[in-house]
């Protein structure tokens, strides 16, 4: 099993937020500079095999996702994946339709909509989950409720990121392809957390971070667009293209692949992460960490006033989760107070009206290190630290 | 003075095409771990810090530029920059408003232009310049000339691709402003062959990169837009953006800059890298390198058929150069040829309707190297080893 030693953390920090950035193992850090050194050996005859390398990369990939590897492209995050989406779907909307998403939603991928919406007179819903989360039949209910006959395109999280809450996707997805409405998937804290079947899954367009949950290196994320959308599905950045001398897949691959000379070792880690990580039993990983933050999150919540995101915290199955502050807790103050004070870094953020602090346990999370959170705020509770002013 | 033992370069290959990619002295790349490693010692620290660290690293390439650090953004290369550039200008053009170019343009930047002016009814026209290059006021006159009314913008390369001939940018941004009409420079291949000083060149928008001929790791480059430009200058990516936790510089730089979790450690070398090429006296490094390349190129045009695309090769300054091959030899064969037979890794493409041969001579390049290129093509034109079938 991996621990703490294979990757490159702290000693001196308890780090509880694998969520925000991820962490990579040495491991896979190395076998991102062996691609640069191979690139360095000779940078013209690496590029001449790039679209081979970039075709294998796509290959182990789709097998991990269980979906075609000619539907996928590797982007450098799911927010980049988002833009592209929702620039390339604008094309084929009319005024008056409208979009709908819930208010967990990521701020940056809102902000990617509302740009891409601009000047098209095109709506962007926003429906209401409340917290804790209803059970999976009542979230479908409420956006199907939501839903309106000018209703294009439905964009949510599988996993939302302000919550942690994973949202019942696969059904929404179902209803939505029967109402012939496009789902755009935000899996960025997915993959990893989840056994992704895409093809179950049955989303049109699904984005993913690999360098969140999967701990791949920085910027290796990806973008998978169902075959019957890939033709009016222009990249956000234009390069050489179908015009270019890679392997001509089609459009799809050749335009959203090549985007000039730029850093591609992260993408081609893919094939040796996704084998090493599943070497280290993945599964196992999972299981202990989802166990222990259970663990946590019971702990955490018989402190008076928190309180889990998540109806049924006994049947938490993701390696993150959160927590509502108690009413009179300022979450800046909380944040604040537990790294200064115990060096604990982990998201305390106001929600809408509330506080939440959203708890990682990955790998290289130890008891200790939750220990110290349920500690540390035991104390808070007990000497009103973060009481707000 | 940098050596090959500076670069991680196969001994095998004789490379002469150092304009396509660049190479990178290890020096380089070890910094650009240390970047990584300090990210991963704490990633959501390294992320309260980066607005700061970033900020370090347009300010040591402003000073490098001769421009102000806050009307510089890093982008992936200059094809991204030039995206960026399109898709803003775009927004503000109207239908039968007209962009000049010419003939000597990178394919993928042109084909970004057409992408972003799709369904605009806005017109690109290409002026052409012949080769050998005529004088550079003869150019300029070329450009005035095939300018409109309804010309809006000028989009130049600084060194052009295909032909690495320097256009006289200044005096064409300088008219253009006189004009009302913006300029947009391609400077991929100058930073490093040239003297930059963006304040006295006067462009409305730069955009350049790093990687190729400062060496630096890939995916490093810049867009730099003029202050009174940059009010209506979105970015194609949108993330955080103005909402985010940055230092808050400008909108400009806040949309830009700040593109989710990515890989910035190219950008962060920056510092580093340029102090260490100065160190290294690059003046040095390029005065030797034009003084090879003139002599090589004089070598190469003793041959029968072939020529300079400068007309006065004696002047040459740059560190890159191009011949047109003899009327009837076939690019493509020379190029196979020169790498299957003598492991010749250079620039051979049918440009227009003839061959050329762009040969790029940087800190590790040996006179052997350039002395195996020419007697190769003394041998291919003897035994008529690359004539078109």
């Amino acid at each position: 099993m991996l621990s703490r030693a294979d990757f490159q953390l702290r000693d001196d920090v308890v780090f509880l937020n694998h969520g925000s950035f991820g962490a990579t193992p040495t491991v896979m850090l190395d076998e991102q500079r062996t691609w640069i050194d191979r690139l360095e050996a000779q940078p013209v005859l690496f590029h001449r095999e790039l679209p081979q390398l970039m075709a294998e990369a796509r290959h182990a990939l789709a097998t991990f996702l269980s979906c075609d590897a000619d539907d996928l492209v590797f982007v450098t995050n799911s927010t980049f994946g988002t833009n592209v989406a929702a620039h390339a779907l604008a094309l084929s909307l009319s005024p008056g339709d409208r979009i709908l998403t819930c208010d967990h939603e990521y701020g940056a991928c809102i902000r990617a909509w509302n740009n891409a919406l601009r000047g098209r007179d095109v709506t962007l819903d926003v429906v209401s989950f409340p917290v804790p989360l209803p059970s999976h039949q009542s979230v479908i209910d409420r956006v199907f409720q939501a839903v309106t006959n000018r209703t294009r395109c439905i964009f949510l999280s599988h996993i939302t990121a302000p919550t942690a809450l994973e949202l019942p996707i696969a059904e929404i997805c179902e209803e939505a392809r029967r109402r012939n409405i496009i789902t755009i998937i935000d899996g960025s804290h997915a993959p990893g957390q989840l056994d992704l079947n895409l093809r179950e899954l049955n989303a049109d367009i699904y984005t993913a971070n690999l360098h969140k949950w999967l701990c791949l290196p920085k910027g290796c994320a990806f973008l998978f667009v169902r075959r019957e959308l890939q033709e009016n599905f222009p990249p956000l950045v234009t390069s050489w293209g179908t015009d270019g001398t890679g392997l001509h897949v089609s459009d799809f691959i050749d335009e959203h692949e090549y985007l000039g000379t730029r850093d591609v070792s992260a993408f081609l880690t893919t094939p040796m992460a996704l084998l090493w990580m599943q070497s280290h039993d993945l599964s196992a990983i999972r299981r202990r960490c989802s166990s222990l933050l259970r663990q946590t999150i019971d702990r955490i919540t018989r402190i008076p006033g928190f309180k889990s995101t998540h109806s049924d915290p006994a049947s938490l199955r993701l390696m993150m989760g959160a927590v509502t502050l108690p009413e009179s807790w300022s979450a800046t103050k909380l944040k604040t107070w537990l790294y200064d004070e115990h060096r604990i870094e982990i998201v305390v953020q106001e929600w809408g009206e509330r506080g939440i602090l959203r708890l990682s346990v990955h790998a290289y999370t130890t008891s200790d290190d939750l220990d110290a959170l349920v500690s540390a705020l035991e104390i808070a509770a007990e000497h009103n630290v973060a009481v707000a002013d």
